[in-house]
């Protein structure tokens, strides 16, 4: 009995093993994307928009996996690998917060106020319209 | 110098990989601590503040990196491990913004508002706080 709670144990071990291997597969992923993104240097008028893409690709990914996770019943490692690993880590708010301080620094106030603002509500938004889009999609 | 040539190119083509490599590890090691924090289901009050601190802890490191990596005129693989892969990763939009919209949807506007508020105000000011304290400490 204690060799098969042994067993028990060292399963529950192994499926922890991979799912963090799922979360750092998806972390490295979403990483290297957003820095592709940053590298190419996205611009709308004067204001630098490769993190808010980063951030609104990201949530619309996390909107849309919620719905397809619960309706599908996907393995909790999808959840690693997809919500907590890739999306978690293209979208970013430490980038973000470095960039509207920045413009905050060298007074441009304006810049900074649309910054946070879209960033914020087209990152809500984003989780809404992968929501409710995906939904649509899976009950049609 | 065909040759000379090519080989510069391997070269810079090997810079380029390495750096990779440290973006892809800060990346997993950023997206593993913040399941970490999130596993912890951290609260204050009724308010879950694990992204919260996730959001804290790596807007701050990162505001401190840039002073350190200026004054040390660190080698880039640094920013790729630090800034690009561990902050940008453990920092992340896509889940504050499905707790967000969650709380809105359950018709918590307050706890939407105050989750919002303080994840914007708290990571601009780790950045200032991260900039401003390491630049003492260096200078001193």
């Amino acid at each position: 009995m204690l060799i098969m709670s042994t067993e028990h144990w060292k399963y529950v071990d192994m499926i922890k093993i991979i799912e963090l291997i799922f979360l750092a597969i998806g972390g490295a992923a979403g990483a290297i994307l957003r820095f592709k993104l940053i590298e190419s240097e996205l611009m709308f008028g004067f204001l630098p928009i490769s993190i808010l893409v980063a951030n609104i690709v990201g949530s619309f990914v996390l909107g849309a996996f919620m719905i397809i996770s619960n309706q599908w019943h996907l393995d909790s490692r999808y959840t690693f690998l997809v919500a907590f690993g890739f999306c978690g880590s293209l979208t970013t708010m430490s980038a973000f917060a470095l960039d509207s301080t920045t413009m905050l620094q060298q007074s441009h106030i304006g810049f900074a106020m649309i910054n946070i603002l879209l960033n914020v509500s087209l990152s809500l938004g984003s989780i809404f319209a992968g929501k409710t889009i995906f939904s649509m999609i899976i009950e049609s």
